[in-house]
């Protein structure tokens, strides 16, 4: 039997370029018949909010799963990100795995290019500024996705440790930037608001959010994590989830009992957005978890990137 | 961060040896606290009973999945084994995923020795006939590892393929091998049975299975599948599963109603046999539908062989 390849790192990243994992995400959303998964599967280490999540799927030519750990504390330890990813890609002509490669990167990379699709579908096309609550990891790749499906002049920042969004600022290549004192101040008079936190408990107050704002609840993928106010839905025009079972599992949607007129995105980007919605008055949200599929039809083209397909 | 290391399968086949691997497996389910797993999670092609399987379980120092494909008619098509399999392991001190494996041999091994563990607790300790339905790539792992615990003389086959049960018959060392004609002269007047196929229809009659008999159901492994009539339970005066959650979903006990007086190997290993157990009287039957936490456990060790702890 033939060994699956383990595609280095240094591959990975040259063969990741944002608008063609956004073109590679709406194709993912628009034509759900090209794949099937399984909602994230967790298995809890039971220290310290450990867990490590399975999510198993196929799209297109391919099958494959990403296997992640959470390990919250690593940090503090001096053992590094406190997340770590494999995905192995499988052939589905035969089930043989074709491919092994570390999953971090393009789990920043997909949920980055959702969140662009969210953003292209749901905000509104002039939104000029664009305000991000979290600076970590993710946040670049963040800003990177949004600014390619908007024009994008102004990007407001926060986080607890105002280095870090010092730092992110300095390196953003927009207008202007600008580093915020308080969440309120971040969220108010922003078009686009992403929030990119592993909290659990909320900070986010449903007043600050304004008519013809979009948000993008990234931060909420496990069960208990929580960035906005329960009644978050109640001001929301349009809320929208990346997938039903597994969001309100596992996504900000979970602290919602409005749960009966959320649709997904694979819904909007097939059919467009509810007749009667309006972009200026309205408010949108998108609350992402991160879906199996994103990973498997994105490892499948790092893989025939790879071997040249 | 630093990859996991991908080791090779001459280095596993190198590390696996079967007495080793039967006190392991005999140690995972006497110590079931220094584990824990989620059961099975299939994830249907949808052509063809094509379907792949992720199974996630953390035992002792590790964390790991199994992630395996399972398509039937790879044979016929030329395409090779029926089943492919790639284990992943962690470290549970950080999440950082530490090596990847191939699955195959570490399932044959741990399936096999498992099977052993039972038949060491269950079957008549002077059992000498040991009876096997299907000659498939299993099949010789399962008698060495019953030949490890017990003294077998004679050891009758039977497959719908005379040609493999002969071949498999000329490659056996022990006293007596003998191929059989039909499945009941194979199951009447053995100690101890076991059936290995991929069947999806009954063709195991209860009223075969004789006073003083241990059976080890394997072939039944997901949903639909099934080798012995469904009303076998009640002729077993002691019916073990492996897991009970998983095998009341996927093992031969599906088919039964009488699931109540069902226990797990677990609690065999542990506690010893029930009160009032007789082995020459008594028919005993092992459900075995193979668990996470064996792979992740040979896995680990597999991999501590390798990097020499």
């Amino acid at each position: 039997m033939s060994n699956p390849i383990f595609i280095p790192e240094k591959e990975i990243a040259d063969n990741l370029h944002m608008p063609q994992v956004i073109e590679l995400m709406e194709d993912v959303f628009k034509h759900p018949e090209k794949g099937d998964m399984v909602p994230k599967i967790y298995l809890e280490e039971g220290l310290e909010g450990n867990d490590f999540r399975a999510m198993p799927a196929r799209h297109g030519k391919y099958s494959g799963i990403k296997w992640a750990a959470l390990f919250p504390q690593n940090g503090a330890r001096g053992h590094g990100p406190s997340v770590s990813a494999t995905i192995i890609v499988n052939s589905l002509e035969n089930g043989r795995p074709l491919a092994v490669m570390d999953g971090m990167l393009i789990t920043s990379y997909r949920t980055a290019a959702v969140t662009a699709v969210a953003t292209k579908y749901l905000s509104n096309s002039n939104a000029e500024t664009a305000a991000f609550i979290g600076c970590g990891f993710q946040t670049n790749f963040q800003i990177e996705a949004i600014c390619n499906v908007r024009n994008i002049k102004t990007i407001k920042l926060f986080d607890l440790d105002k280095d870090k969004a010092n730092e992110l600022c300095s390196n953003i290549n927009v207008d202007n930037c600008e580093v915020c004192d308080t969440i309120e101040d971040c969220v108010r008079g922003s078009d686009i608001l992403t929030t990119l936190t592993p909290s659990r408990s909320p900070f986010v107050k449903a007043a600050w959010i304004e008519p013809g704002m979009h948000v993008n609840a990234i931060g909420a993928d496990a069960e208990g994590k929580q960035e906005f106010e329960d009644n978050v839905a109640n001001v929301c025009s349009l809320f929208v989830v990346d997938d039903k079972v597994q969001a309100f599992h596992s996504g900000e949607s979970q602290h919602s009992e409005n749960k009966e007129s959320m649709l997904d995105l694979f819904h909007i980007v097939k059919n467009g957005l509810p007749l009667g919605f309006d972009h200026e008055t309205g408010i949108s949200f998108f609350d992402s978890t991160g879906l199996a599929i994103e990973d498997v039809a994105l490892a499948g083209l790092i893989y025939e990137n790879y071997i040249g397909v």
